[in-house]
């Protein structure tokens, strides 16, 4: 079993993605494939005059504030045209896919966090109206439905509160935690950079492995969003995927380059 | 089994709805959601700076031309805002909501229109580039394996053309073939009026039955898209659904109330 997730960023090329991932599920593997959609997220959200709010917390991760509006053009985006343009580009290359957020079938499941500590100009402010967890559940029960009965699921946040509300949950971990509740073998995280750089932006600075124990020493030299695929990574190891892989999504064949090793290798 | 379709217009109470489905379901009853979103596709639309453009057939038919970036628009606001709106509601509730479109799985399938005719200042023009279509195969497989598993299903179009491509089609005629291929009892059509009315917007010229066998002759009463509610239930009667009503959605239990034959029932 190989988890695919691909990230939201510019410059991904989801036509060759969708080309790939046809190739290899025609040839029997069994695949997932979750998604995310922030930067188109960002481009509605101005153009609906509701621009995106992103907080800083204290220890430096970087997350969107999602009060209801936010989480509504989200689901558009994330759930609209995210998810339903890649199933049509897998339905016109005759992969059955299935296209589902997390809180159908309440595949995503987490606690719903409705306060956040922000840092802003030097000082912790505290912001509710928050609508963001963190996956800690994985109904695996529709998954396997799915998979067992040749449908390739394409999955994408928000996930399903324990209470059934829809919280934005980082994409890259929820993607890490079904990557250890199905087994897999291979967890990919493709993005719009070569892997993990020892000095952003340099793709010459290609960390090209990162032995599986060692892996939140790393996070050093992750910037912003790569800092939760870095942590990702750690819990999808330590929770028994055989390897994680960072890689580029941004040309031909994105998944065969990456399962061949080419990018950053956890494991 | 029951197929419910709500539409998309102003005044529809979803919260309503929800209770409502949710009561039945966990009383045991097997249904199924279809759902529109037209106003909210037009107000996001304005709002993206893309109005909505409507074509009127010779015949008299109202359609909302689809090229490739209405499609999208109408693939946020049908799959993601609404879909995931009225799945989170049911998961509040309990019920193990999956929303999925007609792509996913292939669910509804149908022929895709490039070329629409439009009357136009009383001259028929020729428009293309559209992405219409009309419901002709249900794929009653992935809908069945979800019932039979404890899932309700939330359906939306856009349904799949025989390449896979994105078309819009409308939800009566959807939900009217599907209830055909489930072999439903009823099929109830929900909307912001009380039914069928003799004389448009009278409330009190409520038309409360309609034998099976003459329904096209009651087509000379609807007016706008209630035409295409009157089409789809002489069509699933023909088919072989027990009975198709037309009901109100704007207030509390909207489903109990039709199937206790409040509105215009057709049998």
């Amino acid at each position: 079993m190989i988890v695919v997730k691909v990230g939201g960023s510019l410059g991904i090329d989801y036509d060759a993605i969708a080309e790939n991932v046809a190739e290899l599920w025609q040839n029997g593997k069994k695949l997932i494939l979750v998604h995310g959609g922030s930067a188109e997220t960002n481009r509605i959200a101005e153009k609906l005059g509701k621009p995106p709010k992103f907080v800083t917390s204290p220890s430096g991760y970087t997350s969107r504030f999602t009060d209801k509006e936010t989480m509504e053009i989200f689901e558009m985006v994330y759930c609209g045209k995210m998810n339903k343009g890649i199933v049509e580009r897998l339905q016109k290359l005759n992969v059955n896919a299935v296209g589902l957020s997390g809180l159908d079938g309440r595949i995503f499941e987490g606690k719903h966090k409705d306060k956040v500590r922000s840092v802003e100009n030097g000082k912790i402010k505290i912001l509710r109206g928050d609508h963001t967890g963190k996956v800690e559940k994985i109904n695996t029960h529709l998954i396997n439905l799915l998979l067992d009965n040749g449908y390739l699921p394409v999955l994408t946040p928000p996930a399903a509160s324990y209470k059934g509300v829809a919280i934005n949950v980082d994409g890259d971990r929820a993607a890490a935690a079904l990557a250890i509740a199905l087994k897999a073998d291979s967890l990919l995280l493709l993005s719009n950079v070569p892997g993990l750089l020892r000095t952003f932006p340099d793709e010459s600075s290609l960390i090209k492995s990162i032995p599986a124990k060692e892996v939140e020493s790393y996070l050093e030299f992750a910037k912003d969003r790569m800092k939760k695929k870095v942590l990702g990574a750690a819990e999808a190891v330590a929770g028994g995927v055989g390897r994680v892989i960072f890689a580029d999504a941004r040309s031909k064949n994105p998944l065969t380059k990456a399962l061949a090793g080419e990018g950053t290798v956890v494991a």
